[in-house]
């Protein structure tokens, strides 16, 4: 197993590669992933999310214990809905509740599968050659937005915010899934604790179904979906996502002050 | 008006910028509009989608006419999904039928915001200034696979394959939408002719209210979603979208040979 790591630099820059006894090893990229020879302390570097996806892919209803409950049958075919590029943040970075909205707000704590090549109509072994490794992913949701039209669920937007898609710390490749447990706690307090091996697609049956229907990307991250546990999160509370042998995703919800809110937009547009 | 273009040259780089008169003068990009002084002739590059965008915010029931024949209520905030940036082609290139999909392909015309500076939280008039120009969109639609499984409408899925969002021709600033019609041909035979001044949410109004949602980005693009008149394109017929002021979206149906596919996801994998 390696660990995988992404930083921005003093100086701005983005470096990627494998961390090891406090020491980053950069390598080209990840679709890339050759020695550069540069070796930095990670002490001087600030941890970003552990790739920057040009999609998430997030599945609905992937666990038994969670089909059960909810009493629906497992799908055929994996159901997903996408979050996009600008959701993500690194594990440590504040979550945000939207200006606009003052509702529930829910965590679901979830492995991630990063692809390392593109791949397209792949065979479950070509699928499975295809990822990288696999992350941590905190699949934040405006809840009451889910079905507040009765015509038409809105996945995307209730999903979609800004900084409600938290991936990391690490990416870690060779990683047995199948002896996996996944831990969230809330403010310390366990609300979840499931395995992995409860998944309905495996992560090789994910990532080749998926790519039935659109090509997978390198850096690409397919959120497995979540288990039993989901709960709400209160301004101020922080969610911290545990699977041993991978790390652990820690992010706090922080409602902005509208006077910053409104500079920062001024700045922004 | 200006009409924007973005063309593949013979080496295969990529130039944007404003045609007249059968030339391309080259800009810098989309968000950093400085000419480059380069003036190179059309006849010698190759049309790609106008823009490269990193989302894709698709409205459903946007239209007064489509809401009072699906007897719906008009929503009082965008309704969307998002197609994935690797679901986008140009003007003349064939959408492929996925290999996995045998049922009903569905076309629809609408108009395309796209998107020229980064704007969040942004009013209607900050909301105007963010808008760079229009374009024309065909939001393809796997249309059997929306409601296939009773528990989760399969909107990312069904209108999220490969080449499903087809882009183009040009981008053109200063375009009055209000005066605008957008009129369909099926092989040659008009299946949708609306008035865009029938919108619920204006373009403005839309980038306003989509930003408080997510942030949007230069070269993003939101379809403004369609109206009336939306039907089944069989394999080999030919889809032409036009807006007199854009120009004209023309896109084929092809059944890709299973040969030929199998060979391309060798290749890809």
């Amino acid at each position: 197993m390696d660990t995988w790591m992404r930083f921005m630099s003093s100086d701005g820059g983005i470096v990627f590669g494998r961390v090891e006894g406090g020491y980053l090893h950069e390598y080209a990229s990840l679709d890339h992933p050759v020695p550069t020879g540069a070796v930095l302390s990670t002490r001087a570097l600030t941890p970003l999310a552990p790739c920057a996806p040009g999609k998430i892919i997030a599945l609905w209803n992937n666990y038994h214990a969670l089909a059960a409950k909810l009493d629906k049958p497992v799908p055929t075919h994996p159901l997903f809905l996408l979050k996009p590029a600008g959701s993500v943040i690194g594990s440590g970075e504040p979550i945000r509740r939207p200006l606009s909205y003052a509702g529930k707000i829910v965590y679901e704590g979830e492995l991630g599968i990063v692809i390392g090549r593109r791949c397209r109509d792949a065979s479950v072994e070509e699928a499975s050659a295809a990822i990288f490794g696999y992350t941590l992913v905190n699949d934040v949701t405006a809840a009451d937005l889910l079905n507040e039209n009765p015509h038409f669920a809105q996945w995307a937007r209730a999903k979609g915010f800004d900084t409600f898609c938290c991936i990391g710390p690490s990416i870690v490749s060779g990683f047995d899934w199948r002896q996996g447990r996944l831990v969230t706690l809330l403010d310390g307090v366990e609300r979840q604790n499931y395995p992995l091996d409860d998944m309905v697609f495996s992560p090789a049956e994910q990532v080749s179904l998926l790519s039935q229907d659109l090509t997978l990307e390198p850096g690409d991250v397919i959120a497995c979906g979540t288990s039993v546990g989901v709960g709400s999160i209160k301004d101020g509370a922080t969610v911290s996502i545990t699977i041993d042998g991978i790390g652990t995703l820690s992010n706090t919800l922080t409602a902005v002050q509208a006077a910053t809110q409104t500079a920062a937009t001024i700045a922004a547009v």
